[in-house]
């Protein structure tokens, strides 16, 4: 199920926000169209955002009137502060813009040269997602045995990426290699995306899924039938997994009742000159958690907290997966450094 | 705020499906009446539902035309038994049904002797329970500090029993006796009393109130922005505290984090001959997961988890407030007895 597409100069996707009800396609002509979609959740998942971001620079550059390689230059500067300003979160965004960005300087020739380059590097981005993803199953699958329980939350699937998904993707990858596992998705609030995005990806592949809501997490983990949990991420810094509000509530049911608790993530949410304490955790709006899709739930006019993500710490985390291996921790001193990647990290 | 009233042989009550959009007054004069009311969670909240069932033996009483006390007592057992297959994990139900029965039998008089006593004794329960939410208040006040922010999960409120609340009834307590307290509601899929019923309350009473999609206890607790932990029961047995779902995550969140977890319930709750092995949780309908309110959420066909209650083992709690006053832990091997009632499990 391919995410994201070019097609000649119009960058092609699903509406995320009126599935599993209706698959509208949604057809993105300019910057601006891709940083509402972004904004608005339409296109959501941080390395889908990222591979947004990046045809959102394709198109201003596929359009430009520029006459100058500066000209060019500076309205690709202008899209990026526009699509900066979306979501403050997810890593991928701001590291497929500077990717974009960095790029259309190196290239040496004329503005033409430059728009064929941007174009070929956002394509090039959305290729290497998937090809990161399909790595990722193939070592997260390794850790996954016949016969398990996998608790995922939130959607990172096919829908959060530019295909296969990150931890779906290493289910995904599971299955294909005969593994008879089970899924439980936890239904996700604010915006559902588990019992809308993720139920719907499993059950189009007819691998089995559960869906739970999230405050049940707890009783299947006591009644023993999880046995291991995969998430996404939004970013992972040196310290912590910054993912999906709930993220920590489900990493520490896992911790207290021992079981193996992963993430998946490709080196694109990698951030690893930060710390989570240098992190904008996105406060979204109240409606979202007054309401459910359309229908109010809450009283009028009660205050709201609605953080997008929270931050579990790496002594919650068993393992990473990412398109280079699985990094575990080191002892009880699990660091997270760049050098242990290509280092001892590795099993 | 009452809850549930028996006005000439009528028992009137507040459909809590439709709060807080609509406030609707239902009035009931048989116990099938009744029974759909507690199956449908119109009526719901552990001690409620005790009161309601007195009152639909009562409404049988009432408007038996029995000629005998034989025969009466036949029609209560009849009604006492669609009573208890309502809803089968609250102990507040079976208790007061026990508790009525138990009186028609002592009586000595004819029918009318009977079927006074047994409105009667409805009403005392009624009486009874509001009684000893106020103690509980004025109990678990004490441990509550001026400035606490205080999460609560579901609705122990005054819509969960006759009036006052037993989590709730605490909060009101401590807030009556001038300690500028906070609130942070779980909203408590799948049937949302927490943004429904405790926003609802706790607005009417001016006291501050933040809500909060379930998957947000952690972070809420990992910022520190929570001191203590309230909730009610629907049954406590000898090693564990039977509640709505979610308050098991709950409480592991609030171990993790070395906050406070207290449970708030009248001894009408509390079944310490059995253990949490023999308790039935209750499984509702999938719909009620597929769903919010009536809009469907998830893809049609989808399996689904349905418990309406978990199990929350007494090494998560910090102390037990009930009607006789505050029952703690017995350093770590907490037992729970009678006994402990009157003896070394009081401060």
């Amino acid at each position: 199920m391919r995410t994201i597409e070019w097609k000649d100069g119009k960058v092609v996707t699903i509406d995320q926000s009126r599935l599993p009800h209706e698959e509208v396609i949604i057809e993105m002509k300019n910057c601006s169209e891709v940083a509402e979609a972004i904004k608005s959740m339409k296109i959501r998942g941080a390395p889908l955002i990222g591979a947004a971001a990046a045809y959102g620079l394709a198109l201003t550059a596929y359009y430009s009137r520029a006459n100058s390689k500066a000209e060019l230059l500076a309205e690709l500067e202008q899209c990026a502060e526009t699509l900066r300003k979306t979501r403050p979160t997810a890593v991928n965004l701001f590291w497929a813009i500077d990717r974009i960005l960095s790029k259309a300087r190196s290239v040496e020739g004329d503005v033409k040269a430059v728009v064929e380059e941007v174009v070929e590097e956002a394509n090039l981005i959305a290729e290497e997602d998937v090809e990161a993803n399909r790595k990722m199953g193939r070592f997260g699958a390794r850790l996954i045995e016949d016969g398990d329980t996998i608790l995922t939350h939130c959607n990172a699937g096919a829908l959060a990426t530019v295909d296969y998904g990150t931890a779906l993707g290493v289910i995904r990858a599971a299955w294909e290699e005969g593994k008879k596992i089970k899924v439980f998705a936890t239904e996700t609030r604010p915006k559902l995306q588990g019992a809308r995005l993720t139920v719907y990806e499993l059950m189009r592949d007819g691998i089995p899924v559960s869906l739970i809501t999230d405050n049940m997490v707890g009783y299947v983990m006591y009644k023993g039938l999880i046995d291991k949990v995969i998430v996404g991420a939004d970013r992972i810094v040196q310290d912590a997994v910054i993912n999906k509000i709930g993220t920590y509530t489900v990493a520490v049911l896992a911790h207290e009742h021992n079981i193996p608790f992963y993430v998946a993530a490709p080196t694109s949410t990698f951030d690893l000159e930060k710390t989570s304490s240098q992190v904008i955790i996105e406060e979204r709006s109240s409606q979202e958690v007054t309401h459910v899709l359309s229908v109010r739930i809450a009283p009028e006019g009660v205050k709201v907290l609605n953080p997008a993500f929270d931050i579990t710490p790496l002594k919650y985390v068993s393992a990473i997966i990412c398109e280079k291996g699985i990094l575990r921790p080191k002892e009880t001193n699990f660091e997270l450094k760049l050098e242990s990647l290509n280092l001892a990290g590795f099993q």
